[in-house]
């Protein structure tokens, strides 16, 4: 019975994207307090792999899993989940829409709708909690009215559904990972993604334009790249990369092998179906027969069989 | 008397930031309640310069600064601020520190002081606020016992000062961004940094790698990189690009010059002194007199003086 660590309390979104990557009814979800925690719980085999938030649409990165994973030992995503953020509005049963005077949820949920409540909670004051499902919790105990809580938090705890489907942007979403430990790598199918940390040898100027012109010259098309200091060294970066296509392709390999050539530091982060399945396009001189065609041409050449 | 606007309320490490930017005591510094708020002042002519924070080295990049530096009438920014983010936890006058029993803040204050508060009050229980001033206000009036703040909030609320700076991360900062509506671009210090959003012109494989490659063959040195895709429009990005340099150079007006040919977009966002008033390093084939040499040869050979 595999055991996934997720950043909780129950009843946030980052349940809902645990139980997406659930592959099975025997699958086990354990919240735990911090994304540090739900990364060490696999590092120390007390869990079988950790679901944590990497990015928002609405709110950036995670510094927590942005770091996380580039230190320790190293965990390998297997799955990304991008769920959309829509909120729910709960109140304790029985109350009338009137008699909202507090509504609470994380200061970030309550930023998400804060259009609705104007035109539809008009009186409620918003009050902070520490997570939308901890919101939930204060409702259910009485301390505030209702609680701007995840869909799935209205299965924890015994609440009425005022509306759901809330967000003044239409479009917001959290992008998820499911990191185990590495271990063989599941065989590519064709829309996958691939994630690195990259640190160059050096810093000196144009090293960054060096690295991502190996991945062009690979055919390789990034989704994604930030950089991000590394803590206390002002001026040193670490990059984190996200392309089209898995480690099993040799116009993948070769340009991982390169990047190592050229860097201090790559920390393979894992080769994982995309989730909105979208086919990698792959250049014709970089497909698998492109690189076997000119392999033995090569070996001819090196050989004595060809010129 | 110029008026800054901040993203306030008072009391929190952005007013400390607007503090640092005011250059005279005439200077009028004006909360509002969002940065949104903060950019439309200065785009409406409300406000002369608005303060508002850009990436936080634990939080991340502040996306509603992202955001609305990309679109609307263009803002640049004249200066930064590196602010570091130690904490003060202020108290209601005269409570001994074995009476506190409830501690407030902003859900990240209180998570960069967890392992303090651990240590030093731990029957305290945590309680959520929406900014670290809003916790200030919650004590002064009565409802919790102590606040996790700004330094500054100590000015502007009747409260004991427990302990001050307090950090569990060490060495964690915010960057705050001076931005005013464009005008005549200040001298260059020798130290100074610029900031650019670009979107390229198609987002075919290897289009940020030319990008990035002519920047560097300009002897540009990158300072920060973040892709963030615009909204509503999957596969289609902004880059952010920081670099050591000013516009009012050869090496910096040709690579913009070389961007602007390459880009869909190319948005200023101003040439000002860096935080840390560290010199730029320019190569010697990039400096202006290197420039105006190969000008004049040019120059020669074109009008038959020279060969």
């Amino acid at each position: 019975m595999p055991r996934i660590a997720y950043f909780g309390p129950q009843g946030t979104f980052t349940e809902q994207a645990a139980r997406a990557f659930a592959t099975n009814g025997s699958d086990e979800l354990v919240p735990v307090a911090t994304v540090p925690e739900a990364l060490a719980a696999v590092r120390a085999e007390k869990a079988d792999a950790a679901c944590v938030p990497l990015e928002s649409s609405v709110q950036g990165s995670v510094p927590d899993t942005m770091d996380g994973l580039a230190v320790d030992e190293p965990l390998v995503a297997v799955g990304e989940q991008v769920i959309p953020i829509r909120f729910t509005v709960l109140t304790r049963p029985g109350m009338a829409r009137h008699e909202i005077r507090t509504v609470a949820s994380h200061p970030h949920a309550l930023g998400q709708v804060s259009r609705w409540l104007a035109e539809n909670l008009p009186s409620a004051a918003p009050v902070a909690a520490t997570s939308t499902a901890a919101a939930a919790v204060d409702v259910t105990e009485g301390r505030y009215d209702a609680a701007v809580t995840a869909p799935v938090a209205a299965e924890h705890y015994p609440l009425d559904v005022l509306a759901t489907d809330l967000a003044d942007v239409r479009d917001a979403v959290t992008r998820f990972l499911l990191l185990r430990r590495p271990g063989p790598v599941r065989p590519p199918t064709g829309a996958d993604r691939t994630s690195l940390i990259v640190e160059p040898d050096s810093f000196r100027t144009g090293s960054l334009a060096e690295l991502l012109t190996e991945l062009a010259e690979c055919g390789i098309n990034l989704s994604r790249i930030e950089s991000r200091p590394k803590r206390g060294r002002l001026g040193e970066y670490r990059f984190y990369l996200d392309f089209d296509g898995h480690i099993a392709e040799r116009r993948v390999g070769d340009a991982l092998a390169a990047l190592y050539r050229r860097c201090r530091e790559v920390r393979f982060l894992g080769s994982y179906p995309n989730a909105d399945a979208s086919m990698a396009v792959v250049p014709p001189n970089n497909t698998d027969q492109a690189y076997a065609d000119a392999d033995a041409w090569l070996d001819g050449v090196r050989s004595g069989r060809s010129a």
